[in-house]
């Protein structure tokens, strides 16, 4: 047994949901899930029911934060059209601003160029932008904050497309940058068994090509980000499943097996999971706060026994090797490698100025 | 009445029709057209019947000009995913490649961002690249082209938005150009008093925002261009009406009448539908060519009496101040005032090589 020790996980793309889709995960759930996953730190999507676009809804997920929250976390504001000339009011209180671009669940989208413009224009540029965008959309995004002046995110990238605009746009010095889930580098659409409606993800799964492509661009990907996106059995199973995966207490296990088959090497997951997150996203150090892993303790991911509220996993019943062991966040033991010791309220919220 | 001379004017942008569909237009009226309006050069659209996407098709449009066209032209190549690996090898038979990435009149489309990249790379830098982009597609192209190194043409630029993000990117020293049609500066949606399928044009009327975002950007907008896409009143008036309007015979009056209304200069004329067309698409300057008009003669728009084959025009009664008197091509009068009098095959294709 080789036990290590990492600084705490920072996961900047993380749909807890809580407030009316409780039943799919809360601030309790999800944030135990992310402790057991070696997750310290998680920022929340705002594409939540009421989604968070100003002043009340944040402050409704603030306080169902404070209250439950068992690790720290950061939470995101949602752009909508309606919210061009207030969201950069509330700045300071959140940890970036989310565009969605293209096809999401929920109901906040922006379709058109005049409201991206207005957004890139008026958001904090000390602030991320981040969008879910895909295919040409990138593109655009990634002009459209060229021409404000300012750094933009791109979530989760999944094709080769996408991943080799951007490397092309680092390499003519754009300010971007961008995070790839892990079943974008480990799924294909093709290669899924996946039933029906549990497949469902945005973006899609994609081909071999595209995750091939993902890999040899290591160097482009900033982030590693789960996309944590929790949804009842009942509703992947339904005539409308909701797009989505859990992924918390998945991810640096598949990491730390990518290691044994010389595919990533440590610093490659700190790099992508702690620094550039911490930079990107404005995330205060977490002072003493800690993971330990066991690098060859094999074992098999069963979904019935996670922390989430989904109890279920894309990757049920694959072989990892690498487990998280312990966390302990700001001195106290948060995980044990089996129990989630965290009382609820415990995480802070990053943003120094609440409400 | 004063008479003026100028060059002879170049349309960068024409739907020829011919082939399969000269019940709609061909070289012949198209090119009668043209030369009414004072225009010596036109630049042909590939979404014909059949589209010009390779050599054969390229070769079927060339011959039907070289037979039928009374003016110079140049004709575009369309972009398709089938002819990413051989469109390059044609360019220099070409004015330049045409990518229809938003909806549009024929089946050319192009709508994933990797055939957009890998068109934009092997395209030939030295001619243009034109876009027919809408919205964000516009932020798209403008990205996929500045990363790979080259400039791009932005087709009938027609929204606030769009207008401001291309003035940005210029002032960032971006290569992009961009051209504007006499309707989308006329016309408005809510103001047109067309009937339903007259109306129908892509991209579509906007509205009074947009038109006067488009007049305060002047400066940005480096060619004046028709879009002339001729279809019968037959067309237009049945359940499913093609986009477009026919406007080779309106578009230098509609500019001269605006000089008298004080919103444009002869020069702003010249600039944009001789100068800047002929550096953009590398139009040989047309030697001994002109045209005359008399600024002050004063006419009403009659659809009827127009050369295109349409018979109609979406300014029918307007009352225009200023009207091509003559049209002189190689030192020949080709154009009276009231008749056509170059011979079928008075044209010349523009671009030197040939098949």
């Amino acid at each position: 047994m080789t036990t290590i020790k990492l600084p705490g996980l920072i996961d900047p793309h993380v749909h807890v949901r809580d407030l009316n889709q409780s039943h799919k995960e809360d601030w309790d759930s999800c944030t135990a899930s992310a402790l057991a996953g070696g997750i310290t730190c998680v920022m929340a999507m705002p594409n939540t029911q009421p989604p968070i676009t100003n002043l009340e809804s944040l402050k409704m997920q603030q306080e169902a934060a404070r209250a439950r929250a068992r690790c720290d976390y950061g939470i995101f504001l949602g752009a909508g059209v309606e919210n061009i000339e207030t969201a950069h009011t509330l700045a300071s209180q959140t940890s970036g601003l989310k565009m969605y671009l293209d096809q999401t669940f929920g109901p906040l989208r922006l379709d058109n160029l005049d409201s991206l413009v207005a957004h890139a224009e008026r958001w904090d540029k000390n602030r991320p932008l981040l969008c879910h965008a895909e295919g040409r959309t990138v593109a655009a995004a990634i002009l459209v904050a060229h021409l404000a002046n300012r750094s933009v995110h791109i979530c989760h990238v999944s094709r080769k497309d996408e991943i080799e605009l951007i490397a092309a746009a680092k390499m003519k010095g754009i300010q971007v940058t961008c995070e790839v889930c892990p079943h974008h580098l480990f799924l294909t659409l093709e290669g899924c068994r996946l039933p029906a409606g549990y497949i469902e993800v945005r973006p899609r799964l994609a081909t071999q090509e595209d995750v091939d492509a993902l890999w040899a661009n290591l160097e482009a990907i900033d982030c590693f980000a789960t996309d944590h996106a929790p949804h009842t059995r009942q509703e992947k199973e339904s005539d409308s499943p909701p797009p989505g995966y859990p992924e918390l207490e998945t991810a640096l296990p598949l990491w730390l097996t990518a290691i044994h088959e010389n595919r990533l090497t440590l610093d490659d997951i700190v790099k992508r999971m702690c620094n550039q997150p911490q930079k990107i996203f404005g995330v205060p150090t977490q002072a003493d706060t800690w993971i330990e892993i066991d690098t060859d303790l094999e074992w098999t991911v069963r979904g019935e026994t996670m922390f989430s509220r989904a109890k279920w996993t894309p990757f049920e019943g694959w072989k990892m090797k690498g487990k998280v062991t312990a966390v302990y966040l700001r001195e106290e033991l948060v995980y044990d490698g089996e129990k989630v010791l965290a009382p609820l309220g415990t995480g802070r919220n990053i943003n120094e100025e609440t409400l």
